[in-house]
This record gives C-alpha cells, structure tokens and sequence, in this order.
C-alpha cells in the first residue's frame, strides 16, 4: 500500500502533478477524512461524500488559487478546505473560533466567494471572469452548482446573461438528483431525462474513450443516437442559452472528470459540464439515506446514526408542522407551501396527510410568496413555511404581492434569531426591521412552543399578512395545547410584577428575562407582537417604573425595542430604555448558547446589562 | 361608417359576441381612446398601443371576470382599463383619487392582480388556477408576460413549477422586443431566433388557416420545415418547461389571435402562446421612437413631444450619470450595471462612453448585486444603479454576497421616496430601515444636487457598501461641483442656527425643514448620513436644545429617525423627538407636491407638526 498522501499536502499545488492512481489514492483518503471529522464534529455530510472526485479532479486541472472556484451553496466544501491547508482544523468545523462549515473569503484564498444560501454561484463566478476579462488577467472561474440549486431564479438570470459573455467560464452542474428536499419542477425531468437510458450509460464511456481528444465526436454521437430514434431530439436548454454543453458524465470517475476538464480548459466561450454525482458516496449508510445523512451531529461511522434512547424536546419546527396538520383538518381552505425545505420545516407529516394542499416549489422563494398570493386571492388560506433568512429572497415580493395587496398569508419564520453553526449567513436577524417597516405586515414573536401553536392560530386568523417568527431548536419546553385557541391579536402580557425596571421581551428571551428578573426584582412582560405594538400596555408599564428594557433576538437598529421607542415618543412620554438583542456586526457560527452568552443574550448578562445601565448608580440611571 | 361602439360599453361581456369587423373597428376605437387620454394626462403610451388587439381579443375569447387576466408589469392594460368600466375615468389616470396607472384589485374586479414590478404575473396566475383547481371552479387563467420580463428569476421559477402543474393555465408572451431598455441576454437572442427568417412569416399564414382548426399541423409544419433544412431543430425551450407552445403568431392580427385563443382553450395542460406585438402601434411617433414614448408627459398628438423651449431642472438621475462617467474617466476600475433601466437611472452617456464597463443584465436585480460582488472581489469597483423599490428584489444578495463579505459596492438608489404617479409599487419608502438593521452597509441622504454628487464620491471612496439615495426628478437646484470632491464619511453639518427646536433633516426634505425653521426660529441639522449616524453631532444638538425633530422621504418605521431615538437612549440622553417621515400605509399614486403635502411633508406640513406638538403647550411640549 502507497503512502498516505494527505499528510504530505499542506497547498493543493503538488495534485497537479499527480498520476492517476495517485488522484484515486487521494480522493479515497478524503473521504476518509470526511467521514473521520464530520462523525467527531456533526456537519454536512452526504453532499461532501458526493463531491470528493470533483474537488480532486478540479485541483488537479486548475491552477487553484489562480483559477476561481465557486462553490454553490458551498455545504459540499470540506474536501476543498481538506486539501487547501485547513486539513488540521477540521476538528474545529463550525465552533467557535473554528473553520467555517462553508466557503469565506476571510479563512482562505482558495475560498473566492463566501456561499450558503444556494444559487449565488454562476453570477459571482461571471462577475470574476468578466472582471478578469477587463484586467487582462489570464484565468479559468469554475462556478460548482446542483441541481435544486439550478431552479432557483437567479442562477437562471446569470446562466442567461452568462451565455452570451465571452469570458472564460465553465459551469459545472452537480447533478445528485437531490436537494435538500426532492427536486421538483420542469428542470428537474429534464434533467433527468437527459440522464435516461441508453444516453447516460454511452456518455459513460464516451467520457473515457473518445472525450480525451474531441468532445465534438460526443456531439457527433448524440446526434447520431438521436436520428436513429426516429426523432427530433432537443439540443440541450444550456446549448439554448448559449452555453457548450458536455455530459452528463460520471462525477465519481476520475478517467472521465480529468481528461473532460483538460478539454473544455482548451474550449473558448461559456462551457457547461453536467456532472452526476451521489451523494453519500462511498458510505453505504449515507448512499442508502442521504436526507438523514445530509447534517448529521456526531456519530459512530461504524454503527451509523442511532436514534436517541430518550426523546429530544419537541422543537419549534415541529410544534409548527403539528399546527399545520391540525389547522388543515379543521380548515379545508389551507394551503401549505414550502420553498425546498420540507424536512427543514416540519412539512413532511403535512405532504403525507395533505398531498394536495402541499407545495414544494423548489429553491424558489420569490415564486413560493407570489405564488401564494396568487392563492389567497382566490379564497384559500396560504401559509408559507419558510426561514426567516431565506425570507429575504423574497422581500420585494412580500411587499408588492402580498402586503401592498394586503392578502391573508401566514409566513411562518423558522430559524429567526442567531442559527449557530451555520452561521452569519443563515442568521434570522433582520426579519423584525425589514418587516416592521412593511404597512399591513403584522409580526407574532412568540415566547414558547405553546405560544408559537396559539400565535400561529391568531395569524391564521387575521384577514392580512401576518409572520410568525420562532428560533431554530427547542425552548423552554412548554408544551402547546392540543386545541386551536388563539392569543389575542396585538397584545401581551404581564409575565412578572416587579418594580422600577420593567424588561418587555419579544420572543423566547422571554425565560432568561424572567430568570434575570429575580435578583433584579424588575416586572417582565411578554410582549408576543413586534407588530402591532401593545402601545397600551407599554404606556402602563412606563407609567410605573422607572426604566424600560427591550430584549428581542434579532437586530437591534431598527428591532422591537425601537418600535418601543417611537411608541414612547409618539405619546410624549420620556423613560430611559435599554435596548437589548442583536449588535450591528455579523455573528459567525458556533455553539447557539455559548453565541447568545457571548454577546450577554443569556440570563446573566441581561442581568449585567441591566445593572450596568440602570441599578449601579451611573448618569443614566433611572434610579 | 359604423356606429361607435366603446360608448356603448358598460362591461366586455357584449364583445364576446362581436364578429370579427367589430373587433377591428373596437379596437381602432380603444387605440383612439388610449392616445387621446395619454397625451392628456401622460402616462404609459407605447406599451399600451402594442395590446389593443390582443387586450379585445382576449376579452372576446374569455369571460372575464370569470376567467382570470393578470397583466405582468401591468403598464400595458389601459385598453384593458376602458374595456372593462373605466374608459369615463381614464381623464383621472395616476392622478390623486384616479385611476391608476397598474391594475389593482380594489379598482375593479377585472384587475384579478396588483402588478407593477415586472414579472410576477405566471406566479400569480399559477396560484390561482391551482386554487380554481382545488375549489373545483371551471375557469382559465390566462398570464400576459413580456419579453423583457421574462429575464428575470421569479418568472423561470414560475415557469419551472407551472410547466409541471395540471391545471387551466395559459401564459402569453407579448414579444415586443423592447423593455424599456433594450433587452439583453441568451433568452432575448433566442426568442429573435424563434422568430427569425420564414418562420414567423409561415407562422402569420399558419395562424390564419390552419390554427383555426388543428394547432398540431402547424407543429407538424414546424418540423417539416426543420427537415427540410436538415437541421435538428430544438423543440422550444418552453416545450422543454413542460409547455404546449404554439407561436409566433401576429399580435396585431385578429384574425390570427382568435382563432389561436379559440384552440388554446379547449387543450389540456400548461399552453404557451407566443404573440409579437409592436411597441406604439398604430401611432407613428411612437412605433418610431418607442423608448421616447414609453412614458411621455402631455403632448399634442398631431405634433408629438416637443423639446422645451428653456432646459428643464436638472435631474438627481442627470446628476448621478454624470458623476459616474467622470469618475470612471478618473478611475479604470469603476464598472457601472443597470438591471434594465438604462434611460431611468441616468447610464445612456455612460454606455456610449464606457462600453467596456456597462452592464445592462436586463431584468435581473438579484443577479446583478451577485455579480457587483463577483467583480468587487477581483478589486474592481462596481456601481449598481438601481431604484430603491427594486433593490427589495436583491434584498438577500445585498445581505448574503455583498455586506457579509463587506464589498465594496456603491448602490446608487435612484427614486427614493415617494414617486409620484407611479404609486405605491413604486414607492422607495423601505430602503433606510431595510439597509439599516444590515452590518456593514453604509446609507448617505443627499439634500440637494451637489450633495448628491459629493456623497457619491464619499461612498465610492469607502471600502465596504455604500448606498446613496436620492429622490425621482429635480431638488433644490443646487449646482454640482465640476470636481470630485467628497463629503466626510458619516458626518452631518447644521445649516441653521436657532433656538429650542432642532430639525434633523435627513435627504432633500432639508429644503423645506429650512422654510419651516425661519418662523420657528429653528435649528436645522442637515444630517446626510442616515448609517452611520453623526452621534457626536446628535449629541452636542441635543445638549442644546429643548427638542428635536427628525425629518426623512422614507419609512417611519425603523427608519432615520429611530436611529436618532436609540443613539439617544444608547447615550442615556431623554429628550423629547418628534419622528415626520412617511406613514406606516401604502400611498396611492398622484402629484409628487401634492402628496407630500397630503402627508405633512412640505415646508407649512412641517411647521404645523411641529407647532402642534412643541409650541402649542401641551403636556408633550418641550417648553
């Protein structure tokens, strides 16, 4: 048996000059480092399994960092971060102070655009070539993409500015038949039909033999194949926007990646490599179940994920998922809709049991919210399950859609608040700012999972848009009714009498609060609604203590506790406020309590921040 | 001579029985009626002279309000507008308490679906089909699209959920090979294919006799005529989405259009239709020169525009374009991209100038923020010239690829604010609270025409994402400097010196705050910078004065002034604030003066505010 490469490789220049044999050494001690660190550490699993011939293959034909790569969504990355120089920070993957589990600029050169949010990989990999194009700079940009990832609109605005620049550009589909979710939508049986019969098994070979020398030959074939069908077969759609387009051949076979890739290097104009990988690849247990494999937490590779002895705390996700079914039965008016995040968001009792009612409509946020409104205006009730940072992708349609319309959907906002090991770029931090502004918008922040079921309930109620946002995991662990009862619109409630300091919470800070309050003796109430603000409420509050404190996980300009603030300012009334939540600086990834600790979101530091503002006797005490 | 037929419309129904001469002399007459009100009122020409026939056609063929017609863009359903009850009202067109320009539910019921953003009518119309579908409810919907709008994201993700879905859904191209800019990119060059040499002209014959009866000859014509030329021809991109296509076919031809519409009702599954129309139709002057006569103010149809006797006011648009051809002169690294708005933010010089660094990537926001990021991390300096109600359609970009990865990207907001006749779609009331609550991103409020040069300069100068915005049309009439000097970063100046009340004006509302502040013996502080605010400046006013008024064109809501109000609690400062700015309600299309002074936000709206809350004594009063 040859030497253990990886050891040797501290920069992925030394691939290049790698034979054969010795890139299959190397792509089978990858995964082996794949598994080894994902099974200490939790993280993406099945996607990078699927992508290790691909990421030897690219580093052996690019001169990487020189040449770009792009990585879409980037969850597929740590071969890439294996084999450039971050191969001994793997045990750190995700934590604090660790690498990141996607691409950042800031953690390496060979990182050229920080992805996570998926199908941002074509447009930034243009802007690149083009820009390199103007500089005179002699490079290759490799955008890496899957297929769910295709669906998604913007990719199909950079493939249809893309095809017709002249710049070095290869797009390189990842098709694993599998996003997050299953894939759904035309594309997708396209896709696979050009994957079917006979076309698929010929590309196979063709890719060894006859694609070394002349991909025009495999051209050649094609057509050949298709005459002698008897039929009129389509060029491809990327052959229709402008690009070559070359596949699909087998991602798992270096004899057809290397010399494929060597080829198009020598190609002029936008080149499209279809690529079919598997996701779980070469770990039977991941190939077997590649959704339950996708992010795992720690696990013994050799026994493979085991379900816990005793039952995990329900999550809000699934406090929704119940809701929905419940509401479904009782209303037949209900429509689920889902943006490619069935499991993500609790919909997968709901598909079963509502099959007609259900809605994925890929990775497609813009048309899952109009879509939706398109729905309401005929009579049905819509609810969009969706995370509140993929919400994002959807804002303008939000507000020319749905809230200028003032049509009746339920967004029900799933991970709002900081998301942990995902990162900065999954944060659910801005949804109270950017939909507070919104005229007609409501937004529910419940505290517990037995508010966020009654929450849901009052949206559902409502005859205008309304969100209902609630952080990823469990809380406080209060279970929910089992009936429909709803929580009055636009009101909170006195948790705590206390006095002097009175801290209004939005959301589950509302049980650090409480803790916090103890020692303090302030008053805690729950506030439930960013908006409509409970302004009477307030008013009382304020008219009997000395100081006000916001708390809301989400940003703070322009947060809850603002809406406290131009409340206050509306009515005359001044008090002293502290604003607690989210700083204006992005929070990377890592552990959810040790991040909210750190930034004083958890009961002592609210507790320290309080005391600091307003008990130690400084200037802008209340006291 | 027949009798005039639109005056004796009340409703379409009695079109559904017109033989074909009186859809021609109703559509002569709706042509008519649309010229005349347009060069009255101004307003939307072009686009609405390219639907007569296709507007009477589908009102013959369908029966509306039953079936659905959502109008993509919706600037192009005047015809649809005077055939459907409101030809009386057409005087009143974007005017305060008239119609509007778009269609809108609350207006009638034919307007099945608010549009004015492009490209959101197959999301729409999928939406309400399904919903006939699942409520049992016989009925079409039928989307009309333009060509231009058919680029952007959200109508592929349309297309690629539609293509799969069983349900009564017909989308109709409009191909007028014109948005307002010219179109761009592979899908433009490949619909000029479709109807490129004899296959439109085969096509107009086709659709006049063999449609009538058997679509399927005209397909089985198509692939003749494939064969003949030896080729392998592609089924249509839209076969491949999963469409039944049949096109081109002429837009103006009644003759070729009912029939067609006929068939299309009685096929089963997802039908595309594509119909080449001519922008201006029927109106000289404007087929000519439809760029000039996409928006044209009053006119006099027997002459046509006519150039203004004095140079009008210079525009914020004029300013920005000049500015950026100066600084490009001054540095090669600046590359200007317009999502399709080429005329309406001010890019004409700059493409003749600059070809090699303008970007037009058509209807495309999200892709074309992605890609400013794609050419800012290879040390390029990208401008995105975009209005601010159209940055909403980039919202997760700005936040994902831009400000994460702090790029240095300057977005030149163009009609920030309140637009005028446009309406509420086109309102950039959001934009400081949505950019605000975002890490990274800076936001600079020009009072006048040399700040907004200034300040662009300022925010080309930084190293992270600046946004500039400025408002439709002309301000102050402050002359630019000829230089390219900057502003300092983050800092305001005061610019009147008075007593007890200190107006914080943020943007051009300066202007009036200063009439407002001569009778009140008022201070004014022209902030400028609403991110990151002039705290120092905040408080040495706020030390000195009684009050303070904050004052912004944009959201109330999380906005400027919120930011003024937390800097204040943040520095333990309580002084009482009075927040003007844009209300928290949508607000309908009219005169720009006038519906600012509707709100209270001219020069006397300002002083009467701030009279009633400060001077008068009552218990909110600072005295």
């Amino acid at each position: 048996m040859a030497a253990p490469l990886l050891p040797t490789l501290h920069d992925p220049s030394p691939i290049r000059k790698y034979d054969r044999a010795q890139l299959r050494q190397l792509s089978d001690e990858v995964r082996a480092c794949v598994l080894d660190n994902v099974s200490r550490t939790g993280g993406h699993l099945s996607s990078n399994l699927g992508t290790v011939e691909l990421t030897v293959a690219l580093h052996h034909v690019f001169n990487t960092p020189h040449d770009r790569l792009v990585w879409d969504v980037g969850h597929q990355t740590y071969p890439h971060k294996i084999l450039t120089g971050r191969r001994e920070r793997m045990p750190t993957l995700r934590q604090i102070g660790g690498i990141s589990g996607f691409p950042q600029r800031t953690e390496s050169e060979y990182d050229t655009f920080g992805t996570a949010h998926s199908s941002t990989s074509i447009s930034a990999a243009l802007g690149m070539a083009m820009a390199a194009k103007q500089k005179g700079e002699d490079r290759y940009t490799v955008a890496i993409i899957g297929d769910g990832a295709l669906t998604a609109g913007m990719a199909f605005e950079a493939l249809n500015n893309a095809g017709v620049c002249d710049c070095k550009l290869l797009v390189i589909l990842n098709d694993n038949d599998m996003s997050i979710s299953p894939p759904v939508g035309a594309l997708n049986r396209y896709l696979a039909q050009l994957m079917s019969g006979n076309f698929y098994a010929a590309a196979k070979n063709v890719g060894k033999s006859v694609l070394r020398n002349a991909p025009p030959l495999f051209e050649l074939a094609k057509r050949l194949e298709q005459h002698a069908k008897g039929m009129v077969v389509p060029a491809t759609l990327f052959e229709q926007f402008g690009f070559n387009y070359v596949g699909p051949i087998d991602g798992h076979d270096l004899d057809s990646l290397v010399p494929t890739l060597e080829n198009l290097k020598h190609l002029d104009g936008p080149q499209f490599l279809h690529v079919v990988t598997k996701k779980g690849q070469g770990y039977k247990l991941a190939e077997a179940d590649p959704v339950a494999y996708h992010g795992p937490g720690k696990f013994d590779p050799q026994v493979g994920l085991v379900k816990p002895a005793s039952a995990p705390k329900q999550t809000f996700t699934q406090v929704f998922g119940q809701w929905l079914c419940d509401t479904a039965a009782a209303d037949g008016r209900l429509v689920g809709i889902t943006p490619a995040m069935r499991e993500g968001s609790g919909l997968v009792e709901f598909e079963k049991r509502f099959p007609d009612r259900y809605y994925d409509v890929g990775i497609a946020e813009q048309h899952a919210v109009t879509f939706a409104a398109g729905l309401a205006c005929e009579g049905l009730k819509p609810v969009v399950a969706i995370y509140s940072t993929f919400l994002q992708r959807a804002y303008d349609q939000l507000i020319h859609d749905v809230a200028i319309q003032n049509l009746p959907v339920v967004f029900a906002l799933d991970r709002a608040g900081l998301v942990g090991a995902d990162g900065a770029t999954h944060a659910g931090a801005y949804d109270i700012p950017f939909l507070r502004c919104i005229p007609n918008m409501s937004i529910a922040c419940p505290a517990d999972e037995r508010e966020t079921r009654q929450l849901l309930t009052s949206a559902y109620e409502q005859n205008h848009p309304v969100a209902v946002r609630y952080p990823r995991g469990s809380g406080a662990g209060v279970a929910p009714h089992l009936t429909l009862d709803a929580l009055p619109f636009g009101k909170g409630e006195i948790r705590r009498e206390g006095q002097r300091i009175a801290i209004l919470a939005f959301g589950t800070l509302l049980y650090p609060a409480l803790t916090a309050a103890e020692s303090l003796d302030a008053t805690v109430v729950n506030m439930r609604w960013a908006k409509p603000l409970d302004v009477e409420l307030l008013l009382k509050v304020a008219g009997t203590h000395d100081a006000i404190v916001t708390l809301e996980e989400g940003a703070l300009m322009g947060g809850a506790g603002s809406a406290v603030l131009e409340a206050l300012q509306a009515a005359g009334v001044q008090k002293p406020v502290l604003q607690l939540g989210l700083p204006d600086r992005f929070i990377e990834h890592g552990d959810p309590a040790k991040l909210l600790s750190s930034i004083g979101l958890d009961a002592i530091g609210i507790e320290a921040s309080i005391r600091e503002r307003f008990v130690r006797g400084s200037s802008n005490s209340a006291g």
